[in-house]
């Protein structure tokens, strides 16, 4: 047993540094970039509130948990913006990497669990992944939104853009949230 | 349901200001101090990975959920030191206006499912609340631990105090938990 916290704990202390991975969405008050820890915290919050949003009948607590661990290995990987090219297949080996270093801190019999439900968002192929890779793009929108524009200035994303880089993700998982975010969008082109 | 979406993304965007409510407890880095928003997800993943170690039957998704929203009333109300001395009656008396003027974004059916979640949290006598409290001490303890001292330096707070104002709320959640932090208190004041 005391083996067994040692190791939780020592998990739960690694996963501190994700508080001082930076991603490029502002907060709202525009005061300083957000960082991946309390992006997953938002995002948690995304999903408790509009999972009755989701197309597909989901399971929203497996949500919940998914999207808690979805941005840990950006500790070993980094957090690589939608806005920037990168070496997918360089980028997957880092994170599959990154998952088994961080992952592997924790006992035996948690190791699995959570490796495998970060591999079921990565691939965001069921029901719940598709809702969490949906969350996970609107949440930057409705902060972009926010603030006026946000990372679409700063990479002078187009309308056009925004729509397939967001939208085709958004869209898959929720119809309803897709309609009422992409008018947002609209809107903002506009002004 | 647009209008149902509209309060949904209003409470998502007022709740982006918990992101700069900040706590006393440093990071284990020591690079800067934890805001609560952070703390959230911190916490949520102290739930997911300690829960069997509860010594009463919980949900942990609850438990989960429980710690996700319980620092948002901090918004309006700010947070309250361990170690300082507060009004009590006026700090609960601001957190419950806080609770009614944040979850009250919300649309109706949702408002007082969460109000509810947070009284029940507040009130710590429910199973899911008494290892969710215990939870929101053992976190900062380990945090204080990792860095050498961290808020118990800055306040010159005792061995006595820790086992008092953390060791009765841990163990009254965990046995388990709170025989492998107090070791961990006990090495650190040794030192």
């Amino acid at each position: 047993m005391p083996a067994t916290i040692d190791n939780q704990i020592s998990f739960l202390n690694e996963i501190d540094k994700l508080k001082n991975i930076i991603r490029k969405s502002p907060l709202t008050d525009r005061s300083r970039r957000e960082n991946s820890a309390e992006h997953s915290w938002h995002l948690a919050m995304y999903a408790l509130i509009l999972s009755d949003h989701s197309d597909r009948a989901i399971n929203m607590d497996r949500v919940i948990r998914m999207l808690l661990i979805h941005d840990i290995v950006e500790i070993d990987a980094g957090d690589h913006p939608l806005h920037e090219t990168v070496d997918t297949d360089k980028q997957d080996k880092l994170e599959r990497d990154a998952a088994d270093r961080i992952f592997g801190l924790l006992p035996e019999f948690q190791v699995e669990s959570l490796r495998n439900l970060w591999i079921e968002f990565e691939a965001g192929e069921s029901d719940d992944a598709i809702f969490a890779k949906a969350l996970d793009r609107l949440q930057p929108l409705i902060q972009n939104v926010a603030t006026g524009g946000g990372t679409w200035n700063e990479a002078a994303v187009t309308h056009q853009q925004v729509q397939k880089r967001y939208g085709i993700t958004i869209q898959k998982g929720s119809t309803a949230l897709w309609e009422h975010a992409g008018n947002l969008v609209s809107d903002h082109f506009k002004n």
